[in-house]
């Protein structure tokens, strides 16, 4: 028979980093294109540790059905966390766990927004995050994004000349694809914008526990005294992400629906999973384990980058993170930026992300391209990193 | 602020199933309302055995990022399993892991259905499912169900009155909540029905492994020539449902469009769940495994049959499943069944599911309740029984 499929998902396509990816199955492809954290930063022994003792004596536990809401201990330990942090308000919001952020940004959208309404993004923005929006029709928005977060005059004028505006989707922290980071007074200021045209803000923070240079800058959701900042969080980058365990923490009334749309999309999260998370923040010493984790992505960001301004052409540009997975790499402007990338994988075998895959519009233009430093060993991000460089000097001289 | 939410989930509310459940924290009551598998089926030894070889030779499998298709060993062998009882065309057909068959029948929704169009399934069904399209603002119709499944003439009626019926959701074996099964006729006559009509039959299995008693029937996915039969699929009842493991074998098209949506839901299923329901599958004999499970649930079946006989007032009818883990027992028409079921809680102390909540209405006329069997203990089943007995004996002379 001949398929018709719905509106929402006709035109969708698989997320272009997977094109890419295809090439990485061969081996002597060294892959800057992936977005998996190092492997070494797993703590596996810890967390066989904690199966062993779990399955042992609390099979019923870890194999049964739960809650939709998530297990109990493990929500609470994640309210009171965030509390210190300001990122959950005990008066009006509540925290449930979700199947990674992935589904706690896509529920996000689902419970908010009809089709056709509004939902403003950085652009270039996370590719997951944004292919989730589009599989519900919406109107997707994309801002500019400067080195101190997004450019607020297109902002605003974007919030007014678009109809029915309800989310700004962010990831202030060492943002997906660019590294960058929002400074406070951007922070601020898109909170008090989202006060005056009445949307909700989705903060996005995967990477938050991952800075490794710098001060903390607090979350857009510590200001939220008004009820309009969804946060999400995971444990994907500072435990395992085949655990698929992440978190929302909303006002009450979002949650409500947040949870009822989760519990028709999977039930629940994996138990074991939510099982092994909790008893691994409660068991371990949680800032010594960020520690490692930092010391891992500090050490390869700055190889990554020592080797870029040794090896690349001056005519490229680059960011210089302070956290997370990326570095977001920028040709000289009307550089074919697609073929470059082509060429890499095909001729270098060096993959990198071509910047499009994460603008708003595939067409939009941009000669940009993401590295990522978290996945290789250190071998490979200095021999990859050479390579690129040398196709660079010989490229634009 | 105040909040709008999506049409699509303005008017969703959490099943009414979790009302009766709250009943069920207090340690008095006996729950005949849960869907959970008996504790006692778990596998739990050979599951903490596998997983401790797989944390201890294998964590990075089991703790990256994996693929949105699911684990390739796991789709093979389900491919092979499913390719013998003719319920995968490796011609026409692809199989994808989802997490659980919850997801499966949520995506397959999402990939064909926009708002207004038409789903038709038997009324009652399985609320979990039901929830799922309704989160999709669909057109839901039910058609009555009898003692050998749907009702025919009144399906092809509202196949013709209806606009874009695009799906039939069916559960044939062992219906959740009837416990019913669809006869081999009635399965040829809706695949007839559904070439006729040019509609998509969704299959529903989650308990085909578990007839304890009668003779196994041909899944309606056996006669899709034609390539228009969504099959899904769970580890939920015969290994554990806190893994959250499914899938679907589908014609390979939609599963493109299903994975593309799985993808912005959840990435990926737990990649640890997979890996063990992989390794349990090859590694045991399965044969031998569902006799076991068999030999569990029949038992506690006419364990409760045999009570109801014994101690029901014979103005009650029940349905005698063949497998599956429930029991639909129907009070004398006109009887006020929700007031029957509170007072069963609330001073019996016996949890029951209310009929109207697997009716595509909440007000559409039931005088029926759900009885589950896998979950009590054999004396919660004796007394539990023993006791609703006397009330309906009190009740209905």
């Amino acid at each position: 028979m001949e398929y018709i499929f719905s509106d929402k998902v006709s035109t969708l396509k698989a997320s272009a980093i997977r094109e890419i990816l295809k090439f990485t199955s061969d081996p002597e492809v060294i892959s800057f294109s992936a977005g998996n954290p190092a492997p070494e930063a797993f703590p596996a022994e810890k967390i066989a540790e904690i199966s062993s003792d779990l399955l042992k004596n609390d099979p019923v536990l870890a194999l049964q059905y739960s809650v939709t809401e998530g297990y109990t201990p493990l929500r609470d330990e994640l309210k009171k966390n965030l509390s210190l942090k300001k990122c959950f308000n005990p008066d009006i919001d509540d925290l449930v766990i979700t199947s990674g952020a992935q589904q706690a940004n896509e529920l996000a959208c689902k419970v908010l927004l009809n089709e056709g309404d509004t939902i403003i993004c950085e652009s270039p923005s996370f590719i997951g995050s944004l292919n989730a929006f589009r599989s519900y029709n919406v109107n997707l928005v994309g801002i500019e994004l400067e080195d101190d977060g997004i450019n607020l005059e297109k902002l605003e004028q974007a919030v007014k000349s678009n109809k029915n505006v309800k989310i700004l989707y962010l990831i202030p922290n060492f943002q997906n694809p660019t590294g960058l980071t929002m400074s406070w007074e951007k922070r601020k200021a898109v909170y008090e914008m989202a006060k005056k045209y009445n949307f909700i803000i989705l903060e996005d923070n995967p990477y938050g526990d991952l800075r490794f240079e710098g001060e903390e800058i607090p979350s857009i959701k510590t200001l939220d005294t008004d009820g309009r900042v969804i946060y999400s969080g995971t444990f994907s980058k500072i435990l395992s992400p085949g655990f698929r365990t992440g978190y929302v923490s909303a006002p009450k009334e979002i949650i409500q629906k947040i949870v009822v749309c989760k519990q028709v999309s999977d039930v629940h999260s994996n138990i074991w999973a939510q099982v092994i998370c909790h008893r691994f923040i409660t068991q371990v010493d949680m800032e010594k384990h960020f520690e490692k984790l930092r010391a891992v992505y500090r050490k390869k960001c700055s190889l990554m980058i020592s080797k870029i301004e040794e090896c690349f052409s001056d005519k490229i540009s680059f960011t210089r993170p302070q956290g997370g997975l990326f570095i977001w790499c920028t040709l000289p402007e009307n550089a074919d930026m697609p073929s470059f990338c082509k060429k890499a994988v095909s001729e270098y075998k060096i993959a990198v992300v071509p910047g499009n895959a994460f603008t708003i519009n595939e067409s939009d233009p941009t000669s940009s391209f993401r590295l990522n430093f978290s996945t290789p060993t250190d071998e490979q991000l200095i021999k990859g990193t050479e390579i690129l460089g040398k196709m660079t000097r010989e490229m634009f001289k």
